[in-house]
């Protein structure tokens, strides 16, 4: 019973529960963050013994998922007190980033029987994580063959399908195989015997792939084949001519098929069409979460590209500043346009003072009204509600939008401004130039993204630090100009 | 061969493709968005047969993925163009906002027919976005139980697992069940019976689950039972006391279990601990895509909760601007306060015009530090990297980047604005003020989300708007502060 029982325990004795839970009455319910008090615990006194009975409680995946909230020497002293198939499951569920760092404070032939245990994609992230000189430690356990398979998949940029793929498939081909490598199966029962027999080096085994050759013709579920005669030829069972994609296909459109056609696993095809592997819809999952994060950052002008990797407590400040200020500095330099713009209007300044008072405000609001634009669009792309070719009807929807929103919130300006005990020609500009900025903005910001689309920028990096920026000089710009128009004194 | 050659055939029809196709080389390459402009030629040409032609090319789940992107006519039409099993199919792709729109359109009986076809998740999840007067119009057409079931399901609230899960599983009672509808069983050969004699009634089979009565006692995965001598004892080579979720779990609980730990499907059980179903993760992945959908929307100040779930181009107008108004007036009510901040500095801004050049500037990098510490620490939470007991180790992080960033980023203040030409103190002052503005922010970024995690609220909805609001009065605030102070004058 011991495999299961962790998430109980820990709840238990970590006494996070509320209420004392009833011995006899099992709880099925798992939490996602286990309570690991007793590993604390163990970590401070120090002793191996308790903290290998503690490490023991818990569910490895649990505690691989608590490694980068601790310091490097407390991972280290985990791990050590973990035997190898139970230490390489917490690295299972740990960030790639973290399982390396860790790896580096182990020995060689520890590193790679821990990485033994893992499926190929897991090896693979970590593998990619680790800096050259560590992976030189450990590149000569490898059998050339593994090698060449694993430097193949870390070759794929980090968002193809390829680097979260395995080559280690339940394939079955139909035709008398040449290559000894593969089996020649026509039934059910054959291809069930291929499962069986090559247990440990099929790591997707939700779907069987049929192939002719190194062609991929036809995909049958396990359950069907569980559940048919053995006798049953597989082009009997089998869709003929599945959806396939090229190892070099981004993770996010792997997901979206994949979310589409309710699909287990996907197999993954090489340029010439040849089947080379299959990726499982949990590792896009995880992918999915992943580029999450990443769309988060990006839309909070961090450059995701050089802090999106490591978790929060294990990214250097260095790495935190570096991957920040660039940002920083170019909106900070775009930013400079709007001192442009106010001190060519030094003299309206200077005579009414009290135009100063909206600055923030007007900005402000256009600013809001173009990030919810950009939000709604990015949003819309991504899960293709609309497409690049769309632009004309989307700007005609957010200018729409953006008029009818600049009226409501120009009237309550109207009147906050009077309140403020400004002359009515200056609330009537401040109300005025609300509603152009809105509209204004909108279009701004619903072209932003399409065309960053359209150019093959990810719309996120760009539009949402961008559009703040953009809209602010240009909505000083027109608010001065209405100003003039509008405001006594100014004409 | 019917079914998988579509993608190639849409692309080759389309001429979207760079290159001529070679025929007598099948492309395996599916691609998410095939282009459907044979479709969009039969419905201009208003031949049904040349719709039916058409419609008949292309896979249902692409045809249903770009419902959304139509006039309601043209699904109602290509819905009438194609049998129940493929239009089913067709549904099942489509957002069920769409979905329910477009049943709709078509009787009852056909509704039904369609709805038969589809799993039970997405089947409660067309119902739920039907409006009452739909679903009354339907309802008589269910089993007394089938219509508990669904109404059970749809009593969940939208963010909880048991809206996605679905109650037919596969289940095998190793007790001798007392009820007449749970077949006992004890080897691996009657469990994948019950598989085989339940097909339709199964909808999840990844894993078998063994119970006592109607507690889950134990798991198998269907690979397993599938190679295993039909006489194993279940008891062998099951998984005791495997991790369950409760059917009130948020969704992205259940997504993170289900990624820490590569599982392919999670048992869901009710209050008592009795097992009621299971969610595949393929459907959590779908939930995972809307969720960081939602996310961007929060972080835009867009209220997910009104224009959230339908699709683009079908959320009216009014409802567009209701999700997007509530936030922009209380943004811009809360951003006043910036006003306020101006009118008490009224004299100083009268006494140096150019004190105000720079107001834009300062709030804006204040803005942008505080959207890049918000952004990390959201993703951070989200990730698990940090949980809300670390807050002070976060702040005092963050703040040290602010720091750093602020010197960085003064240095290059106090030279732009001296290419301004305005004084070396008035240029001091401003310099100073990143400094401050900066640390500032990223001390407030990083308090809100963990904050807003603690009182049990989603931060992305919180944090991105109010941070920029908070940081632009109070960095105003500072600005005129260390003006007093430095700029000659002023004293």
């Amino acid at each position: 019973m011991a495999a299961g029982v962790v998430g109980r325990r820990g709840f238990a004795e970590g006494g996070a529960m509320s209420g004392a839970p009833d011995a006899d009455e099992p709880v099925h319910n798992a939490v996602p963050i286990p309570d690991l008090a007793p590993v604390d615990a163990a970590l401070k006194s120090g002793d191996p013994a308790a903290l290998k009975a503690a490490v023991k409680q818990f569910r490895p995946a649990d505690l691989g998922r608590d490694l980068s909230r601790r310091p490097i020497e407390e991972d280290r002293a985990i791990l050590d007190a973990i035997d190898d198939r139970r230490g390489a499951a917490m690295l299972r569920a740990a960030h790639p980033v973290v399982a390396a760092q860790l790896l580096g404070q182990v020995d060689a032939p520890r590193t790679c029987r821990l990485l033994a245990f893992l499926p190929t994609d897991h090896e693979v992230a970590i593998l990619g994580a680790m800096s050259p000189d560590q992976r030189a430690r450990i590149d000569s356990a490898y059998a050339p063959d593994e090698k060449a398979t694993i430097d193949r998949l870390l070759a794929y940029p980090e968002s193809a399908i390829g680097r979260i793929m395995t080559p280690k498939i339940w394939r079955c081909d139909r035709s008398s195989g040449e290559s000894p490598l593969r089996a020649a199966a026509r039934t059910a029962g054959d291809a069930l015997d291929i499962l069986r027999m090559n247990a440990d080096d099929i790591e997707v085994a939700v779907n069987c792939y049929v192939c002719d050759g190194p062609k991929l013709v036809g995909v049958v579920p396990l359950r069907v084949l569980a559940t048919s005669d053995r006798d049953t030829p597989l082009d009997q069972v089998m869709t003929p001519d599945p959806i396939a994609v090229r190892e070099d296909t981004a993770r996010s459109d792997a997901a979206d098929i994949i979310n589409t056609h309710d699909f287990l696993s996907l197999p993954v095809v090489d340029a010439r069409g040849d089947l080379i592997g299959a990726v499982r819809v949990d590792d896009l999952l995880g992918a999915a979460l992943d580029a999450a994060g990443t769309g988060i950052l990006n839309q909070g002008a961090v450059s995701g590209k050089l802090a999106g990797r490591a978790p929060y407590f294990l990214t250097s400040l260095a790495r935190t500043v570096r991957s920040r200020l660039t940002w920083l500095i170019l909106l900070f330099v775009a930013e400079t346009a709007t001192g442009t713009v106010l001190r060519y209007f030094e003299d309206e300044l200077a005579k009414v003072v009290a135009l100063s008072f909206f600055v923030p405000l007007l900005i402000g609001t256009g600013g809001n009204a173009g990030s919810q634009t950009v939000s709604t669009v990015i949003r819309a792309l991504a899960l293709g509600d609309v497409r690049t070719r769309d632009v004309l009807r989307v700007v005609r929807r957010e200018v729409t939008a953006g008029i009818l929103l600049g009226l409501l919130l120009g009237v309550i300006a109207f009147f906050r401004a009077l309140l403020w005990g400004v002359h009515s020609d200056l609330a009537m500009c401040v109300a005025v130039t609300i509603l152009v900025v809105c509209t204004w903005a909108n279009a701004v910001g619903a072209t932003i993204p399409l065309a960053a689309q359209r150019l093959g920028i990810d719309p996120t990096v760009v539009s949402a630090p961008l559009i703040t920026t953009l809209v602010d000089a240009s909505g000083l710009f027109i608010y001065f100009s209405v100003a003039h128009l509008m405001v006594a004194g100014l004409h």
